[in-house]
């Protein structure tokens, strides 16, 4: 019997209450498939914050870092102020762990209601490769009142006088600004990811960016996406501006095989993939680092008038669970999960609120279980 | 009679073309509002750069400065590199006459098919107030080879380290940064003009933004959402992350009246919007200095495959006509444009391929004058 340590996080709010979920369907899918899983549990989140202070320290991370795979329940708590406990915990771990891909399948399963008119589950079927290291994210910004930074505020003069040679704005009392920031490298490595993925699927690759607009970035971005396709001839590729992409997910989702993003993009066009898709309850995603320790999640966030109701769908995060094992080797299992949900929704008996039901988010766990094992 | 003197950009691709129909309507509802308006036509865009060099020049944006409202078709020509026209000639103009709103209409007009499920035009009938000035559109940015540019890099490097005392990353072959910026007076204002007018609507303001990982410059923008929401007590308010708003679009359109957003992020959620009010053949957008010049245009591209055909659909530049004219102090003519649209579009008679039907650019321009002047 294959043995298996999982370190989970289960985080805030809803958190704790879907992970049991995902973890016992996998412990399920081990008894049908012949693996055994010791789930090793760690209290990161906003409760163990306010008591200790503590996000994450490097050396829990060191710890962590001796596994493949974390299981993620969600992040974010209404008394922590926004960003807080998302970037000490989850940004931090995918940057720590160099998690570049953020892999979001966006596939409507089959008896799943979707808000867009003549859409079937065959045509909303693609997965999206988001950077998850760079570009926005990198965490580079700061404020200046007036006088405080004279370089920036330096900057900003410079920018509108240097077009018309005059003073356009005068300083301002204060700025707020952000750096974003990409690497050849960074850049190279993800979109070598999608193309690899396209040739197993249907082989397109669409890239998104705002070159037209945000040029010095992005120009690196297509650079290198030019130079990456230039070696996969059988494979067909477009170049979206951020902007237009949102209307083809919804107006023709069909087009997609693999998107490729920078992180911030990604972290926007896949929430609309998430409701496309019907809706942040059936939407999984993994960060991946191929060589190093991954961790997956469901997209959705920890939704705190939720808790403790056993109320929310946790198919996204069993759904994340099968990608989990699916990294481990387990492919087998982790098909009969994607299968077991399926037949859970087609069955149309045991589902959650969102879903148009009354079930509780243990009852479709159990459900999801009992598939699984055949009884 | 009233003399209004407007200039005319008609630009790239398609842009002529609409433009021509745009002008017919105003001059319709000229006829019958007891107005009339000289064209200034300016032959700025692709050919003109080619044949010129030239994008725009001060002298020419200083002559424009004169007047209250430019009419713009669309500047784009895949001849030239992405950005080069886009920011050369429309950011230019929104950036010089210091255009700070951007507003974008919502609405699903009656008649008009969207790809939303279960929503009729009462739900879908809101407005975007885009900041149009700041943000990552101030073209701040710049690429750096390793070596080149230590002191960037040393940016990277640090921000990796500083968290954990150690070098995830070495440096890079080469990096792409871009920086944006947002000022306290350019965030006030447009926040201010969002409050406005909800005062006049449904009395509700929706903000935009990603707070909780780019929190510097976005920290000031809710600093600012917030001591203006103060002034306005009969106002209520959310935030939403620009992630999860795009959902709200597909699924809950319903709940906007006001939505008030940075500029990139403004940018995004507006074609997604144009989407669900039936294409962008539907959506127009005004670039408003409420004191200064202000720019009306459709908010789609050039579509240059479709140039010379007489084939896309002139309601967005029609519509925007409507908005220019209201700009000017016309109110009656340009509700009485809007509604023209609105009949045209319910006698399903005459309409173009994208609404499903046959007709001409041209074509509907001819019917919705026809309708202003009751022939
Ligand atoms: C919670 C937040 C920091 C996160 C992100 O922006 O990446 C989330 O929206 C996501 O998409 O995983
Ligand atoms: C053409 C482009 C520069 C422009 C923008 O990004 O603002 C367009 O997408 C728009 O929304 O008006």
């Amino acid at each position: 019997m294959t043995q298996y340590k999982i370190p989970v996080l289960p985080g805030d709010g809803i958190g704790p209450e879907i992970l049991a979920e995902g973890r016992k369907v996998i412990d399920a899918a081990g008894e049908r498939f012949g693996f055994d899983v010791e789930w090793i549990e760690y209290p990161h989140g906003a409760d163990h914050y306010l008591e200790t202070g503590e996000l994450i320290s490097e050396e829990t991370l060191k710890e962590l870092s001796g596994y493949p795979a974390i299981y993620l329940g969600s992040i974010g708590d209404p008394r922590i102020a926004p960003g807080v406990l998302e970037k000490g915990i989850l940004l931090t771990a995918r940057f720590y762990f160099d998690q570049y891909i953020n892999l979001r399948p966006i596939k409507l399963l089959e008896g799943v209601w979707t808000p867009i008119k003549d859409k079937t589950s065959k045509d909303i079927d693609f997965v999206v490769v988001r950077e998850n290291t760079e570009d926005f994210y990198v965490g580079i910004g700061g404020r200046a009142k007036k006088g405080e930074s004279k370089d920036l505020l330096e900057v900003k003069r410079t920018l509108y006088s240097a077009k018309f040679g005059l003073d356009i704005e005068t300083d301002s009392e204060e700025i707020g600004y952000q750096i974003g920031l990409i690497s050849k490298e960074g850049t190279k490595r993800v979109i070598e990811y999608a193309f690899d993925l396209a040739e197993k699927q249907k082989k397109h690759v669409s890239s998104v960016d705002k070159a037209n607009v945000l040029s010095d970035i992005y120009g690196l971005w297509r650079e290198e996406f030019s130079t990456v396709a230039e070696k996969h001839p059988g494979v067909t590729t477009d170049f979206n501006f951020v902007d237009a992409i949102t209307m083809w997910f919804v107006k023709n989702p069909e087009w997609f095989d693999v998107v490729v993003t920078p992180n911030m993009f990604g972290d926007i066009i896949t929430d609309l993939g998430a409701m496309i898709q019907g809706g942040l309850g059936l939407a999984p995603g993994g960060n991946i680092n191929p060589n190093g320790t991954s961790m997956f999640e469901p997209i959705h966030g920890s939704a705190p008038k939720y808790k403790g109701l056993n109320k929310v769908n946790p198919i996204a995060t069993i759904w994340a669970g099968a990608m989990l094992i699916e990294q481990l080797g387990e492919k087998e299992a982790a098909d009969n999960i994607v299968s077991a949900i399926q037949r859970n929704i087609q069955d149309k008996k045991v589902k959650t609120y969102d879903m148009g039901g009354k079930s509780s988010t243990s009852d479709v766990g159990d459900d999801i279980a009992r598939i699984i094992k055949g009884e």
